[in-house]
């Protein structure tokens, strides 16, 4: 293959949260080690890299607290930005954990004042989401949780969680915005424990919703496997439910601190399945990438490290399609009864009698001798990561 | 408090599965360290140590493929020791993965003849436990997964998943079964990644079966802080969704093999937390115990562990009960406005518009100088722990 | 037992980071919850409380790229205080990981500029370490690391870190300072990977070095529990190296980000073991804190979890010698042979020949049938934790 | 790059455990899978395959507890086998976990006397390693641990530990035996925590020996990767300290069960680094592969799960050396200063005044703006994975 094929455009529909490669460093250990990034000069940057569209909470555009003027003029040369390049907001979402008032959270902080103030924070959000095109409003609820046992009411808190967003579907529903949630779990940091920590935790919350229809998954790679869960296995149970509405791309190596690796660093083997289940499943969202360019990073790295995003992405589609097409895999498939997974169990029309009564043909210790043939399938697997096939 | 305290009456209704007090001590490394025990055997030594009830594989109490008429036969003397002592069968499953016919699990086999089999298997088994009295029917797919990518169809697999207890569930219903179903989730371990990975995983798929009203959760202690999830949290969310149908009590050291120790070892905080969750949050099932007495244990270890459970499980009823009475607790709930959380959000009556109108008298920045008073009462909660409040 | 019993005094040696107490709640998701803690008012404060020493970086007391002159002016209220109170400064370290020049690290940043940098702001606050009277200088390097594969040369890092410490050790040698270094590992966070991520590692580092007799650790709770090890036994192999020369308390749970709670809090289990090791095996070095009150805290909560430290430590001591003083665990742990350990394998004077000569008394089939009786021995800790014996 | 080139040869000195594609897929939750595999048979198998030598416990090739002659006759169908295929035997170690006897261990088992029969059973086991020409004894203490804090004295464990190497070590070395011991430490499982749990810790152990120059290690990639660990900087550090004597190459997916997958499964992206760890790094040893066949496969599945291996490993050299070939990584390497951490940080003849001496050519605010430059070193390095450079 050669190096230029994997140039991105717009049609790949790849887009990146403004917070990535503003991050300016920040941790707990340390302070700021690259200056302020300009989200117009972002907006640039990012379109000459070859992105689509972008994403960002309101404090990256404008400071905490403006009002609605000020919050106009602040937007006024990312506007810009975005009519001269092209570029599209695809998403929004709220910051509900940066400012001291958010220590306990937002919408399950236990002081009821707190809670207001965050529904009408991401109230004017939404709005403005509709207002700039974003069809889809992600809610990450890194500071919902706590540290210790007594300090969270866990049914108050999901009840409170299922209040906000009962009401702000409403609102929604009420203005016709074209807008649809995605909920983003995290098992945990910056809180001991996190409200919803895992892919499965959320959809099971979104079932108990009044608007469930309106809400879906923003699945990050990183958080399911800081849990030592396998996220291809975790977006395709999203996709059996139709919830997968969004998606955060990027690199973690298993459970630590949330390391947010560009996508293709990090679990390499993990990233082959993921692109593999979002291309085979039929995921029609954008593919947008939540990273933080690593602190030893000057900008030049930051920029680097973003257009290695989209470039992994490019490279591992092109091998997840040849090994679908591979007619080897195809065999090796059959031989592994992959598809015999996808015929029903019971012929059509039958019951449970009727399957009780077939017992002649099946002898459990003459078929408990047949291998699965799942070692040839991942080499072959292995072999088209490795781009030696 | 005198030790005397804490001895179990069949009104605690706790129970054990045979498989835990009859463990040999196999494992990945070593053979068998202790004999086979004979299930009667068990109920009287249980029932001894103040159990209340047992639970059994079918593969615990009869040997695999035993004919209807064996399967009779070898059930008399462990039916005669549950009528001798009063101990009940409460639950009963279904081993789906011992035998090698399983390799690839039972419902998600990709092996159709293989599903069939499984159904086959636990269909008997449904009916036997109904026969015994079982009202909880616990479905643990320890072979439902994978190794590998490619190896198997995460949706497919789902499909089939739902399939099997559609059909199981079509069967409970036709038979007017006393009975309901509880699926328990685990992340990995025997498989490398294994279906419906936790609690919430496994609460989402429920809401997609035909009688999903029958199908709640036996969650385990071990298998979610395998993830390094916080248990208390997990059965809080299925409390919630009025879906804890059943308990495995056991103790595990975070993320690393399923170590399943008796229900206190591991995480001590945890088994706090647990045990406050149950009882404030009106658990009405069994106290069941799924552990293994350590390899290193004889017979009389096995059942000094047995009865370590159940006694914990007391000393922690009796402290949290203490806790929740506490009226410093009481006034600590109060400084961290715990009691403020069960408060809607909302007023009655109040809609999104009037709560976005209502911005005078919050001041983020003063409210973001109020601490929550978390340390005081987790404090509190620990002192309760150690016994010296 | 009463409250009153767990009052700390000066002769419990406890002592805590100015860093601790002083720490604004900046992560890598929020800004400062907290005011700027004035190092003296700290010192206050923790008097107040009942500790006995304080450690600081160097960037706690005097801002970063302070000249000499401006160093003394800084300490001037500081050591007032120290002299006002009585409390001692038993500790110094080096902070080699806020400033974004060490973004690489400091001792083995792949700038040989910084390196040098590095060197130099160790050693003056060496001497300040001398001054102040403190004895042990500890060295944690947080940012020695790396994200991806080729950054990090890790043998040439292994030179350059010993290279370090050895120049250094010559000039506490030369200037004859009673000051000990104690390396404090930890396995990740900020870094993807830190350089000597056990304790292990690092008493295998020591060995190699000019002054390895200077050269010990500073072992964290948390950091250990970070990779999923048990801190008790790596204290206690530690120890047996007798390179224990001070240590850092507090609370984690599990592998996850670094959480800092304040001792007691996280494992409970884990730190009844940690006091227990500690007060057996002799250490006699200060019970120092390492923690970060929790962001959800104001001021108020930050000395009340400062106060849970030092009471958990007396209360856990207290409960492990009456664990020690049982009869029935001395017991219990002669009926686990423990004491049998403490024998050599071979007698005096045998040799491997005469001790393959004695084979007739032994039948491993006959011994494989004796229980090791841990299961009791366990329980009766546990209960000595919950405070029922 | 064509399939053909990587077909293992008799150079590569590949070598296969013969317990691992003799492992018959017994585990905790279920029985055996696969026949019993015979050793003469697996050794032309292997040599079929391409691999050049073998490696076995005792238990793997003759009965546990069979005499001196009937070890002879067990042995002679297995070294016929070698005679017959040149295959070596290059490692033999001793199986101190399956039997019973062994529940609490071997070297530092509470029992006295199976502490006594354990060194029998590893002297017996040497001469026969001496007698078949292996040059390296491996030592994996799978059982040496505890589940339970009192149960096991850990100072007095390691003395024992060490008592049993030094006297082993002193009849290696009467016996003038060209043999060395590599212990390999794994971190859990079967024991709640194993003694000796990381790379570090058993470096650090060595260092205690009489014998330590005739001690190294045999580090596991799985068994680090429980921890949270870099394997690569893991084996680079043992190449450090000049104690990488031979490795265990397999593949496992971060902190859960010891998984034992093909060498190439797992974590990919550290199966590069890996690779070019010990082909950087001057290790001459056998390149040995310790895995487990998935209990999904039949024999046919074993074989290919073997070749995958070795191939695997191949593919990987090539790529390593393809990165450090490629100009543009040299370049990279420099721009990220690489090479410079190998240039000590003082200059020749230097010492520490004059290097605080030279403080005016550095300004840490200045050098603090210089980025690293390691994201486009490691995309480089991630696309000689991929195989598109």
């Amino acid at each position: 293959m050669a190096e230029g094929d994997f140039t991105p455009t717009r049609e790949d529909r790849f887009s990146f949260g403004l917070w990535t490669v503003g991050w300016q460093g920040v941790d707990v250990f340390g302070g700021a080690v690259r200056p302020p990034l300009d989200p117009a000069e972002a907006v640039h940057r990012l379109s000459d890299l070859g992105a689509w569209g972008v994403s960002f909470h309101d404090d990256d555009v404008m400071p905490f607290g403006s009002t609605a003027e000020q919050r106009l003029e602040h937007l006024t040369p990312f506007r810009k930005a975005l009519a001269d390049t092209g570029v599209v907001v695809e998403m929004v979402t709220t910051n509900l954990f940066s400012h001291p008032v958010f220590r306990d959270g937002g919408f399950t902080n236990n002081d009821r004042d707190v809670r207001r103030f965050a529904i009408r924070k991401v109230a004017d959000n939404i709005d403005l989401a509709a207002q700039l095109g974003a069809t889809t409003f992600v809610a990450w609820g890194g500071r919902e949780g706590a540290e210790s046992g007594a300090a969270k009411d866990v049914r108050a808190a999901l009840d409170r969680y299922k209040e906000a967003f009962d009401v702000l579907g409403d609102h929604v529903v009420e203005q016709g915005y074209d807008l649809r949630f995605a909920l983003e779990p995290k098992p945990n940091e910056p809180r001991g424990d996190i409200l919803l920590p895992t892919v499965g935790h959320a959809l099971a919350f979104i079932d108990e919703l009044e608007h469930s229809d309106l809400v879906g998954l923003n699945p990050e790679v990183g958080h399911e496997e800081m849990a030592g869960l396998n996220y291809a296995h975790g977006i395709a149970q999203a996709l059996w439910h139709d919830k997968l509405f969004h998606i955060d791309l990027n690199g973690q190596n298993g459970p630590r601190f949330d390391q947010d690796l560009r996508f293709g660093a990090g679990n390499a083997r993990g990233a082959f399945w993921t692109v593999d289940t979002l291309e085979q499943g039929g995921y029609a969202g954008p593919r947008h990438f939540d990273f933080k360019p690593p602190r030893t990073e000057d900008l030049d790295g930051v920029w680097e490290s973003a257009a290695g995003c989209m470039r992994n992405y490019l490279v591992l589609e092109k091998k997840t399609r040849a090994f679908r097409a591979d007619p080897e895999v195809q065999e090796a498939l059959r031989a592994a009864r992959v598809d015999e997974l996808a015929r029903p169990t019971l012929d059509d029309g039958e019951d449970l009698a009727t399957l009780r009564a077939d017992t002649d043909a099946f002898d459990p210790d003459q078929a408990a001798a047949r291998g699965m043939a799942f070692e040839r399938l991942d080499q072959l697997a292995l072999e088209h990561l490795y781009g030696i096939r």
